[in-house]
């Protein structure tokens, strides 16, 4: 399959990128000669694996009827002093609320998604480690 | 350094990330239970190179004294079609219009970039092969 997305520079340090129909915006900080309108692109890596493992744990979590009050995923990324600056280690923060879901389901789940259905999270394994950790409350 | 980003489920396949400071939402397809709402995870990790290759390329290009009227950076990735469907190459084409762009001072800074700045594609390297072109018109 084959994926295509442009990003155009619109000054400075500034993209705007189009991505199946949305806008997605990034820019540098003032430090950097940019002006802070969109994320630094890095962190942007960490949103993908947090959106790709979230859905995948979302979608299992809803087929197996577990009712779920609230749900995020917290990415936090080690980043190399020099450069160039990249990823050595990420760790996943799986955070659910709700009464009564089965700590077994959401942590089989959270398994499926990393070891067999998410793609970002399988990319990035190849260049350094992915751990996780759940977190549950009522 | 260390980086942190939070993802914020919404409902069905939607996710709500806030990163620098910045809202980025993510969001499946109807065929696969979402409304579309916002991008696909995976073609963020395409928007994330597009982004930090482009931002090094802007500031070399800036340094160089090079007028540069448009440029743009296109990613174009090929997914497997196994799960987990990943990437397994990414192509970056860099686009330039602008009269009198030194070709050689073009080359240098995406050289720059690929080789010794950009932390995405250092990454990214290490788990799948990168390719680069450049299209310069007046």
């Amino acid at each position: 399959m084959k994926e295509t997305i442009t990003a155009n520079w619109l000054s400075d340090l500034a993209f705007e990128a189009e991505v199946n129909g949305h806008k997605v915006y990034m820019d540098s900080t003032a430090e950097h000669g940019g002006k802070n309108t969109g994320p630094r692109p890095k962190p942007l890596m960490m949103v993908a694996l947090a959106g790709c493992t979230g859905m995948d744990v979302a979608a299992i979590l809803w087929k197996m009827k577990e009712k779920i009050e609230a749900f995020s995923v917290e990415v936090e990324g080690d980043i190399t002093e020099e450069h160039p600056k990249k990823f050595e280690a990420m760790k996943v923060i799986y955070r659910f609320k709700g009464k009564g879901i089965n700590r077994d389901n959401v942590e089989k789940a959270v398994r499926l998604s990393n070891t067999r259905y998410c793609g970002v999270s399988a990319n990035y394994r190849m260049a350094f480690p992915i751990t996780y950790e759940i977190i549950m409350e009522e």
